[in-house]
Order: C-alpha cells, then sequence, then structure tokens
C-alpha cells in the first residue's frame, strides 16, 4: 500500500467518524470537495499544510493522523520506509 | 510565522540533533540537497512522503516531528490554525 492510499483510508474513516459529508469538510477546511475525494481515493498526497487544515476541520489534531498514519503504514513490512543501509 | 517555516526550523534541529549535514542527510532520505536546504529556510512545504523518507534518515518517527511542528506552530496564538467557525 501507498502512503497516499493508507492516507486516503484515515481520512476517510476520521471523515465518517466525524459524521462529515466531503461537501461539508470540505468547507471546514476550506479545501476542495473533488481534492478531498482524490486524497480518500489515494490520488493525491497532501502537503503538512493540507493535514494541519483537514485536522483543525475535524477537530482532531495532526499529530493524531500522522500517527495512525504511520501504524497502518508500517504495519505491512513490505510497504514500510526502512532504510537498508544501516 | 507559516508552518513551512516552523518545519524548516525542526527540520534543521533535528538534522543537527543527528550530526547530519545536508549532503548526508539528503543521501539518505533519497532526496536533493538543493531541496533539504529549501525544505529548512521555509521555501518549500514538504508532502507527507517527504516528511516519511527524512524521519527514516533521521531514525525518528513521523508523528514525532509533526508533533513538534504542531507545538511550534501553536505555540503562536497569530499563527494557530484556527476554526472561527465554531
Amino acid at each position: 500500500m501507498k502512503l497516499e492510499q493508507a492516507f486516503g483510508q484515515i481520512l476517510r474513516e476520521y471523515r465518517k467518524k466525524a459524521n462529515l459529508s466531503q461537501e461539508k469538510l470540505a468547507q471546514e477546511s476550506d479545501l476542495d470537495r473533488t481534492y478531498i475525494s482524490l486524497l480518500e481515493r489515494g490520488l493525491r498526497q497532501p502537503s503538512i499544510t493540507t493535514v494541519f487544515q483537514l485536522s483543525t476541520a475535524l477537530k482532531i489534531s495532526s499529530t493524531e493522523i500522522i500517527s495512525a498514519l504511520e501504524a497502518m503504514f508500517n504495519e505491512d513490512p513490505e510497504n514500510r520506509i526502512s532504510d537498508p543501509k544501516r
């Protein structure tokens, strides 16, 4: 799984937990609904500013999102960003 | 302070703590030294993949970087990404 796909899954989960539509999340985060949709489908990857905007709209911390992302991403050893040189 | 400026400061701090030159960090993270320099000066903002690559090279978690970023960024109320609608 690519990092942006993991991010998309997490974003969708948090959005549903917050009981927001893509439309509503777009309004709250000042992002485009189309862009939210692309993010959730793992077709774009967010900048840190986008992560901060989304987490504010979702009323969670950016740290929480990144922590969930890191956990999901590292779960699969194949997808771990490893450092083979060390 | 803009988010990318806060990120730049944090990246530089962690790089120095890890005792790496920009050159060496570039090699370890598979990024361009010029790009590392732009990031540290707050002239570019990283995608989440870049954050993951950098944190792996620095042997810290991405969560730790984002947590430090969030703390620094939210310290100054003027720069907080707030949600005036609520």
